[in-house]
């Protein structure tokens, strides 16, 4: 029946779109013409049919057990990406005249609130820059604003490889967890907004979960265009208009995987923490050749970025690496050197290829 | 290798998400463990991947192809559906004080127009709803005003079941072709913008393929959100942000195979023609039992939509055709009755079928 193509699959380290685990892609394979019990593929269902609905309802129920997500919050799951978060926060949490925090740790969170400062009167109360965006904030670092209707911040910066270890401290905290969300344990009820694009963890691009307090919807500003009203996708339970059914069905499967894989984000934390450690650890060890980007301390366990002495050495650690099956190491075209990506789908075995090929790479040229 | 789920595939009358070609839903299937040469999933590929450029490429180029659009125009994929470019269009199009005018000839082209009367000062020119959106306006029906920016139609009300059979008369012509693109040919020429989600006929929901004329980006004004201006989109190439990238594979695939098919779009706007009559020629044979809704002039290609002079009988014929495999003929819950979207994808023995069956049906009950 399948003409399936067997070309070997790679270890693939993009930053996102990113690996996802194989038994989720081999289901999606097995149920590509017909879904079980509908007769058709679940890209020609309706975003009303019950088939749909029984989708939505697993996809948003797997991340409120996971999360432990309460009932003051709604789930949603919107298009648009991140950017489209990058407005649509300030422009549903900020009343006209009023502004909101800030904290810069890398492109990202620059790039967020760069819109907020172009649309509101919002403060950056901590920037990263001056140091090249090597660590985040600790309490006492910044001051916020009492004025301020939320604190943002962006908990993994995935082109530099920073990451909050834990959320910063301050009152109704908004936090772009686009590349490490379902990555570790996460407390929803310490945030006014938590919204990841699935394309990293949680899913295929073109999805993003959007965790958003309720008592926040009373006081969206009107006029806003419909799409870009929170109220618009709460009211439709996320059918404002036809939601991007294949990326919801895909991060529902995801779901599935992580809870029968690893029961738990605690779990699944352990797991990623053990697989981080197999790089960090031949950084230090070779500390002179691997020039790593993060301050110890804020070291990103999702993307772990560094570069050499020499950049003539890029080239030949990324070619080298591709004999091996390693692709994608490349860092960000804005910052250069090299980056792996090691999100949830990415296997012990493939991290453990690239910790032994780079122990083999330190010796041979470092 | 595979263990495809090998249930039989039913006749999908969904009006979108819709049906799409079994060849391009196995070559889904097929490549989804790896693209081939690429060794990852399409869903795991990065967008500024070669692999993706390519696939990205293509799709712009089977678009381009097909209708010949000229270098004069932007292909862009976005998120948001039409939804969005309800808002995107006036924001960008019409500067402060000034306004566009809005031909209403069914469900959609009013929720776009009301997001258009609620940012500017637009105006709507012809209103087909005194006549419960039965037809759509010949020249002469309606007067646009000289400072307008743009008129804006919808080709194919989906809800309605209503169609213009050419573009309106008027300059800077706007249309929502969500639900006709790709079934017949368009003079994109005549038109400013065209675009159209593409969960009717070109893929998969989650990606809206927007045409653009290129002079209009000079008048866009300044101080708009990143991701809601087209310069946003159109200085990256559809990655301002990560693209869908799978909707953008899926559409690709459906262009290949609408070209390989038939070769050209007069040649499927011949075999939608075909399809449609086998119903409408039931519809006035039986038409004390059926009651089309579309004056006949007016009537859609793509949604076939008629009701029951006594209610009784929508849930039976629903009943009655789910058993030969003819599923989702409900009418939008906005408006009741029976649906049969017949988008590109459905072939004529489903349409065949279908009319076989409203033919029996009427024998039996009219």
């Amino acid at each position: 029946m399948s003409n399936a193509v067997t070309v070997e699959r790679v270890y693939n380290f993009s930053a996102g779109p990113a690996v996802l685990p194989e038994p989720v892609l081999e289901q999606v394979r097995d149920e590509m013409l017909c879904l079980p019990g509908v007769g058709s593929s679940v890209l020609e269902i309706s975003h009303r049919s019950p088939a749909f609905e029984e989708i939505l309802d697993n996809t948003t129920q797997g991340i409120r057990n996971l999360f432990q997500v309460n009932d003051d919050y709604e789930i949603l799951f919107l298009q648009g990406g991140s950017r489209l978060q990058f407005a649509m926060v300030p422009m549903n949490l900020i009343p006209a005249g009023e502004s909101a925090d800030y904290l810069v740790t890398g492109s990202w969170s620059q790039k967020a609130a760069q819109e907020a400062v172009g649309l509101t009167d919002s403060k950056i109360v901590w920037d990263g820059k001056p140091d090249r965006y090597r660590s985040v904030p600790q309490t006492g670092d910044y001051e916020t604003n009492t004025a301020a209707r939320y604190l943002y911040y962006c908990s993994n910066e995935t082109i530099q490889g920073v990451q909050f270890q834990d959320h910063p401290e301050g009152k109704n905290l908004v936090c772009d967890a686009s590349s490490d969300f379902l990555s570790r344990p996460m407390d929803i009820s310490k945030h006014a907004v938590v919204y990841a694009c699935a394309q990293k963890n949680a899913g295929p691009a073109g999805v993003n979960v959007v965790i958003l307090r309720r008592d926040l919807l009373d006081a969206i500003p009107d006029g806003l265009p419909g799409y870009l009203d929170y109220r618009s996708h709460v009211d439709a339970g996320s059918r404002y208009n036809t939601p991007p059914t294949f990326a919801i069905y895909v991060t529902g499967l995801v779901l599935n995987w992580v809870e029968q894989q690893f029961g738990s984000l605690e779990s699944i934390q352990k797991h990623n923490e053990q697989k981080c450690a197999l790089l960090y650890d031949v950084i230090d060890r070779y500390s002179d050749f691997y020039i790593g980007h993060a301050v110890e301390r804020d070291r990103s366990k999702m993307n772990v970025t560094f570069k050499f002495d020499n950049e003539k050495f890029d080239a030949l650690f990324k070619t080298m690496a591709a004999e091996r099956q390693l692709t994608n190491l490349g860092g960000h075209r804005s910052v250069g050197g090299i980056r792996a990506s090691i999100y949830n789908a990415m296997p012990v075995a493939g991290v453990q290829t690239l910790a032994d090929f780079m122990e083999e790479f330190a010796q041979q040229n470092g």
